[in-house]
Order: structure tokens, then C-alpha cells, then sequence
């Protein structure tokens, strides 16, 4: 991509109402703008990394067994009536009539229509386990939505939802989520703690959320500092064995991690002193075990190996997919701008020309983007140095290679690690080869 | 992916409401199941297709130079109020209100948001040409929604806008979306003719529609037979060429080809009698230039080279994203069920194991499907091979690999080709490379 036929507009001023610093890097660097209160289009940039970010999360869920389906916006309010949660829900769910006066309902979650489609299909026990997913847009009607897509109206989540056949079965898909979800942020260069949790609206009673730490998060965390030491996308836990997901679980909650709400002092104090940490943090995934509170009012039953009806166990799990893109901003950003970790940038690299129309810096500039086609954008504008370095900094390329006439007379190319910071004056190839990765 | 684990369910009777093929197909082989009249839950199978018909459509508008984005599905009606299709708009459009009682709607499509979007970004003539799109679902509150996601209420679209100087830019953008549009739907073995169209609620005065042929089409169409002889996918116009999308062009639209409510009789009268056809045809894309329609009102505007204020040129560019899916089974398809092109089958393979518990029958399955890991789905459940093959002819992956006792013992698989029905026996390596291609 070339920028000067690009849209991938930066803006030099900060936004007066992006009060955190990923609100103000999204809007600056071009990732979102705002069309509604708290609703977003996303341009090139930023759909590029929700695109990532969906990807690994995708690929994680499929590694623990999970498939991935498509369920709809548009819910009718019949279901939700039928589990109770109509009424229960308060002016968050965005209810609506359709052209017959039907009362319908812009989906926040989805576990009465994913029990119902189970329902439609599954009579017997050689049918479960199984774990459904899809990756949505939901919409959930907050009085005053802020921090850009940390806290707006519509926004991408993942939800997975189990059936077992009983609960220990559950409690094993639960676990299977748990270490999907550790891995999953990982891959994304954070590190997500699991917290027990409260279960709130979903139900049941076994409850984690995943927490971020950063200093702009909502919940006060307390936590035993080994639990940041653990490499989770590093571990090879089989997830089809009970005992290797027994094992997995109890190493990521046997040290001590708690929000504010279900900070526990007496435990906190057996923490050895020099371990007990205290920040803030961000919620980016919750996960759900709650046995039959869906399953038994929509009816979902199977025979069991001996003919008898069984009523599945069932979990869910979301991950606020769209808020992950904030929330990697919030725990990787200096005062020029965003750095992304590779593995969720919108392109890993961006080809500086320092002088538009020298002919030795054009032909190499051409050739490295040749070499990386998907990889890169070229600054080929007319703009000076310094406004592309600060560009380039604020977009937050992991890779920035610098292209001026001195250089570019000997085919020498500086790379600039965004993360870092680190410079090096390298060849065209071993360019190409380091931005490859 | 092994179906004995899998959630890919199929039904043998035939849903009395399915009065189409493709519905019907899309129901029995489990690729969506409806969730409320006109709203539909894609199944991982059917999330597949969709998927890989999506990034066919995406690849091609990435080819022509359009970039991607994502706008939200809730608009704020005070833009279309900016534009006149508020209240213009019937009672197909979703209205809603928030928490706050602030008219919402769910987007039936974006040229007000779209031009809002890039207006707040762009005021030179340097920032143009430009052409953004996004794939996202829609909503359309048909009053009576049939035949499946071939008209449903909810539905993905691909819609893409360009933004030009003056019209002869305007037009060149629009011969590009053609061209990407012949292309995108011969990808997915389909052949589709474009026909001049009335422009609707889009407004402007050049239009065509792209109609796929099928008996079970809702449009008559007039055609010249020697627009299906072109061969798009292997042209190889170049999308800057001014002079190669001209070309295009012509080629494209100087052949007769008519719904009926375009139809020229003279003109008709003109084209050599053998060949003249006449179908039913099926509308899968739709282009519009509409000059400064929304531009104007919307108040965006450029400097130009000159420095006089310049109001942009438009057009606008929709495929059915979600219907293309039904479109391809309605032209693909026989009595056993559906007949995947390769571009767009879920898995390319099925490798069916006629003995499940014959040690040399699992050792194959197993070794192939090792080697295909994402390409193919192992039918390992105990169902006795009538079901098997039923279910793979009727889920038409465009290759079964037939694993029995007798072939398993000498290391032979037989390979079905779903599309021709032609069969043939091979060793392991030769299967495993033919279903790879």
C-alpha cells in the first residue's frame, strides 16, 4: 500500500474528549472514528488489526475444539422470554419492533439462541461434547458511553458456549477456555490474569474474568507477581486430556488474583510480601460455567448412554474482541505513539522515503515494497522527513525502514525497531529477511 | 475435522417451507438454520462458504485498489436526514430508538455515513481517487422474507464507494468495480452478465446489475450468447489503465443483454437469432454512479489544483454476500445435493471410512487426513457407508476419498469427483496431491 493513495489519515491534534490514551492514539492514528455515541466505524488501519486480533483469537479457539458458527444481530424477544432474561435485562438491551410489531432485540449475547439452534439438531449423548462460537457484533445501550471502543455501544465479541453431558465434562470445557483464553492474550503480547469473578447476569457459579493490567483500567487488582512469570503460549498442555487441563487450571489459579469486589485479606496476607502486587487492570474476557440455567427452561435434553433424558451443563465465554485493540494500545504505547506487537499490526513494516523523486531512493524504496507487498506501506508522500517519522511512529509499525540518498547510493537500508527503539544500517536483503521475520 | 466430533448436521427430510433449491439445500446439508423469518444462523459449514466467498470479494476489491474498512450496522437517522432518504425510505428500513429516545436505524447501506466518514478527513485533490468498502451485514425488512438467505431480512453485503474529482474519474472507478465484479463472481465458478438497471433509491443515471443465470431466478433476462464465452478471470486488464477499463467496458456491455423491464425489442431484433437466449436470472451485485447526490448535501468538498472548491464525484458498489452463497448452490447442484466449486467449498475433501474399526481402513483415513488437516473433514462416525456417502454428495465437497477394507489393504483410495461424478482409484500420495490441486 502506497500512502499516497491510501486512507489512512492521522490527525496532529488530540481529540478533546478521548480522556485515556488509547481513545486518543485510536483517533490519531486513524484506527476508528466515531459515527454515533459510542459506536465506531473502523478504517483501514484499525480493521486491519481487528482483523488480527479476530485471527488469533479464531485460531486459539479452534485449537481447543471449538467451531465456529455465525449467529445473527437480530434476536427475537420470544426466546429471551422463555429464559427469563426479557424482563431481567434492564435499558442496556437495545429492544426494537420490526415492521409487524414484533418485539425483536439487537443481540448483547447469545445463549438462549445458541441452546436453541443445539436443540434443533442434537437427540443424543454421542452428540456432546461441543463448543460453539462466533465472533459478532453486539450492541449493549450504555447510558454514557466513553473511552472510545473500551466502553462503547456496539462492539465485536467472541462467545464460545459448551454442552456436556455432565459437570464434570463442563468443568473441562471450562478449562479448555481458560487455557485458550491465556494463550490467546499471549499471542497478543499481553498478560491476562484470571480472577475468580462474580457472575452477574449470565449466571451460575463458577466465574473467572481475564484482567490486563494498565493504569487507566476501572478495577483496582491485587495479585501474586509469579502468576506474570507463567509462559502459557509456551506450554503444550494437551486439551483433550482431562489431567493436563486439571493441571493448567490449577497453576493459573492457585496464586492469589482478585479484583477489588472479591479481594480476600486474609488471603491476600499468606502472599509472601515481596509478591503481592496492587495495580489497576481491564477486563478482556469472562468465562462462565452455569449448568442447566439455559438448557433446562429451552428445553435441550438428551438420552444419555442408558436411554434416560440428560439435561446438558453449559459454559460460556466472550472476549471483547474490539476492547482488546484498546487495551493492547493502553499496555504498549510511548508519548509518540502506538507500538504494536508484530503479531496484531495492521502491516509489519513502513518503507520512509526521505526524498521522493531521488532516483536511488525511489528504486530501493520500490524494491523493498516489491519484496513486501502484504507487509508494508510505503510513505511515498511528499511530506518532509519529520512528518513521517512521526507518522510512522504514532501508526506504530513494529518495523520502520528508513530510506535516504546517502543510504539508498550504497543500497543501505536503517531499521528502526518500533518496541525498542533500536537502529541498524542493514543491506536490502537482510531488510527483507528482518521484516519477514 | 472428524465428524464424529464435529457439528455438521444434516436432515434427510425436506423442510416443507423451502420452495427453492438453494433453501433447501442450505437447510438439509446444515449450513443455516433459521432463527427468526428472514434471519438465519450460519453453521460452522455454512460459515466456511461465507467465509471464503467473503475474501474472494475481498481479494478482487483489494486487486482494483479499494480498501477496507468496517462502519458499524447502527446509523444515527440524523444523517439520512442530511441526505432526503429518511423519510424516503420505506418501511423496509429497521428504525429504532435508543435509551436516550434518539432515532437509530439499522443500515440497509452507507453513502451517508461513508461521506460523512470521508469528509471529516479529506480537503484536497490530492486525497482522491479513492474507493472504501466494507462487508457487513445489513438489514432489510422485507415485508414477506423468502427463499432462504436469497432474500432474507438480515444479510452480508459488500459495498464498496468511490470518491472521484470529476466524471470522467467517476467513471473510470466505476469501470474498475465492473471489472472486479466479472472477475469475483467467475472466481466462484459462476458466470454473470451485467445489465443496464434503473438506479432505485440510490439515485444517479448509470447503473448495472450483475445476474447470475438459474431456472429459479426472479428476473426474465434477454442476452446475447457470446457474453458467456469471455474468460474474465484470465483477462488481464490493468485496473490504472484509463484505456484497459475502457476496453473493458465495452467488452462487457456492447453485447445485448436485458431484464425484462430494460428490455429493447429493436435491439434485441439485432442480435443474430442463434444467439439470442432467454433465461431466469438471479441479482447478485449492483453498481451505481451517482455524480455528487450525496456529496452535495453531505457538504463534502475538495480544494483542486487550482485551489476552487470541488464537490466529488460518486459511485457505489453492492454485492450479496450472504445471497452469492445460495446463488452458487442454485447453479451448482443436482438431485443428491449441492456441488461445490473448489473456490468455495468448506473443506475440499471428504475422506470417508467404510469400516470404522478395520485397522487398515482407520490407518489411511488417518494418514490422509494428516496430511490434509484443514482441507479436509474425516468421516469416522459408525454409519454405514450409504449414510456416508449420502451426506457427502448431499454437503458436495468437490472430493470424497472412498477408504473401504479391500483398497485400505493394498493402500489404495478411491476418489470421487463430486462436480463430474467421475472415479478413480489412486494411491495415498496421489489422492493427497489432487485434493490439495
Amino acid at each position: 500500500m502506497r500512502l499516497s493513495r491510501a486512507f489512512l489519515p492521522t490527525l496532529k491534534e488530540t481529540p478533546a474528549e478521548a480522556q485515556i490514551v488509547s481513545h486518543r492514539l485510536m483517533l490519531r492514528a486513524g484506527l476508528i472514528r466515531q459515527t454515533s455515541a459510542g459506536i465506531y466505524a473502523w478504517l483501514p488501519a484499525g480493521w486491519r488489526v481487528l482483523q488480527r486480533v479476530s485471527q488469533i483469537v479464531r485460531e486459539e479457539q479452534d485449537r481447543a475444539g471449538a467451531q465456529e458458527i455465525l449467529m445473527p444481530t437480530i434476536q427475537s424477544a420470544e426466546l429471551w422470554e422463555r429464559s427469563g432474561r426479557y424482563g431481567a435485562y434492564g435499558p442496556e438491551m437495545l429492544r426494537l419492533k420490526d415492521r409487524h410489531e414484533r418485539d425483536m432485540l439487537f443481540g448483547p449475547t447469545n445463549e438462549e439462541m445458541v441452546t436453541d439452534i443445539f436443540r434443533s439438531y442434537v437427540s443424543s449423548y454421542r452428540d456432546l461434547p461441543r463448543n460453539l462460537y462466533h465472533i459478532q457484533w453486539k450492541f449493549r445501550d450504555e447510558v454514557r458511553p466513553r473511552f472510545g471502543v473500551m466502553r462503547g455501544r456496539e462492539f465485536l465479541m467472541k462467545d464460545a458456549y459448551s454442552f456436556d453431558l455432565d459437570a464434570e465434562g463442563a468443568r473441562h470445557s471450562y478449562r479448555q477456555m481458560m487455557y485458550a483464553y491465556l494463550r490467546t492474550f499471549e499471542r497478543m503480547g499481553l498478560k491476562a490474569l484470571p480472577m475468580r469473578a462474580d457472575t452477574g447476569p449470565i449466571g451460575g457459579n463458577l466465574s473467572h474474568e481475564f484482567i490486563i493490567l494498565a493504569e487507566t483500567g476501572e478495577s483496582t487488582v491485587f495479585y501474586d507477581s509469579e502468576l506474570e512469570q507463567i509462559d502459557w503460549a509456551g506450554s503444550a498442555f494437551d486439551f483433550d486430556s482431562r489431567e493436563d487441563m486439571q493441571a493448567c487450571f490449577d497453576l493459573a489459579t492457585s496464586r492469589y488474583a482478585a479484583t477489588d469486589e472479591m479481594h480476600d485479606e486474609a488471603a491476600w496476607a499468606a502472599v509472601p510480601e515481596a509478591r503481592r502486587r496492587e495495580g489497576k487492570g481491564i477486563e478482556v474476557g469472562h468465562i462462565f460455567y452455569f449448568g442447566q440455567k439455559y438448557s433446562k427452561p429451552l428445553e435441550l435434553r438428551v438420552a444419555g448412554p442408558d436411554g434416560s433424558q440428560v439435561i446438558p451443563e453449559m459454559g460460556s465465554y466472550g472476549i471483547g474482541v474490539s476492547r482488546l485493540v484498546a487495551a493492547i494500545i493502553e499496555a504498549s504505547h510511548d508519548e509518540a505513539g502506538i507500538k504494536w506487537p508484530d503479531s496484531v499490526a495492521p502491516w509489519k513494516a513502513a518503507i520512509l522515503n526521505l526524498r521522493v523523486g531521488d532516483a536511488a531512493c525511489d528504486a530501493l524504496c520500490e524494491q523493498l515494497h516489491a519484496a513486501l507487498p502484504d507487509e508494508a506501506v510505503h510513505d511515498d508522500r511528499n511530506e518532509r522527513a519529520g512528518a513521517k517519522f512521526a507518522d510512522a511512529d504514532l501508526m506504530g509499525f513494529p518495523w520502520q525502514a528508513i530510506v535516504g540518498p546517502r543510504g539508498a547510493a550504497a543500497g543501505r537500508v536503517e531499521l528502526k525497531r518500533r518496541m525498542t527503539g533500536e537502529r541498524q544500517e542493514v543491506s536490502l536483503e537482510d531488510a527483507i529477511a528482518r521484516i519477514r521475520g
